[in-house]
């Protein structure tokens, strides 16, 4: 199973793609979808969907994963980030891509053993479950593989019964 | 001119339209998206992008108004609201309709005259305003509306340099 992973955000969308196959992960793609700042948020809209949707129709991904939103201290930016997301869940759908969500804890429960885990943590496993010689870059893009590798864990487990919101 | 207003939401999508001459404005159409609960979002917001394309193609709008997000209670609620506001400005932009956003309080301003005006009396005015025989229904429509009646005050006088963002 081909999976893609996706960290939302209007900045910085990061994404993973996956293989999947009894269990274990092997890397296909990954990367930053960035746009410009001091730029209306519609044409930064316009160009993460004209972006995913390359992504999707470049690696064929059989389902999406995507990080579950909460607010913590920066509404506005939150705001901003709830708007991007709304336009990747369109995305992918019209793509005809299933979708799946996790919460930030459930990503760091699959990843590190640990809910309470550190950024610093996840990226370090994300590193080496996926066997690569350096982290990848952004952190939005190691969090993307994260919420990927997530997701191959809880559909290809029990943990898939108590995880998996659908 | 002819001016979208819309109020986003992902359960409802009120929206208005309304042709705008030197100040003076007359209804053309307004209603309101509705998506069923129970749904996956991504398929609500596939439904709100097909509607809004629709009535775009139909009624040709110049210019579309859209509300401002803040939140206040329901962060959860707020989230999606968001997601949808995301789905409502990509589906504008890729039709070539120009964007401007005001909030609650310009609204209140410029339609009733008083920023902290109650929700009943705004709906008393547009209902007032375009000489109808009663309150459009639901209110996220007679919301969508005011919206609409707010962009054609602030871009036909100089209130626009002070209210317009963009």
């Amino acid at each position: 199973m081909i999976i893609l992973g996706i960290d939302p955000g209007l900045a910085t969308v990061g994404w993973g793609v996956l293989e999947s196959s009894r269990g274990a992960v092997r890397p296909i793609a990954f990367g930053a979808i960035t746009t410009p700042a001091h730029t209306d948020i519609e044409a930064r809209l316009l160009m993460i969907e004209r972006d995913l949707t390359e992504i999707i129709n470049k690696y064929h991904p059989d389902e999406m994963a995507v990080e579950e939103l909460f607010f913590n201290t920066n509404i506005t930016t939150g705001i901003a980030v709830a708007e991007a997301r709304g336009v990747i869940l369109l995305t992918a759908h019209r793509c005809g891509v299933k979708i799946s969500e996790y919460t930030p804890l459930q990503v760091k429960q699959a990843v590190v053993g640990y809910g309470k885990a550190e950024k610093r943590q996840v990226i370090a496993m994300v590193t080496s479950i996926l066997k690569l010689r350096e982290p990848p870059r952004p952190d939005d893009t190691a969090d993307a593989i994260a919420i990927a590798i997530c997701h191959s864990r809880s559909s290809s487990s029990v943990m898939g019964k108590y995880f998996n919101k659908r």
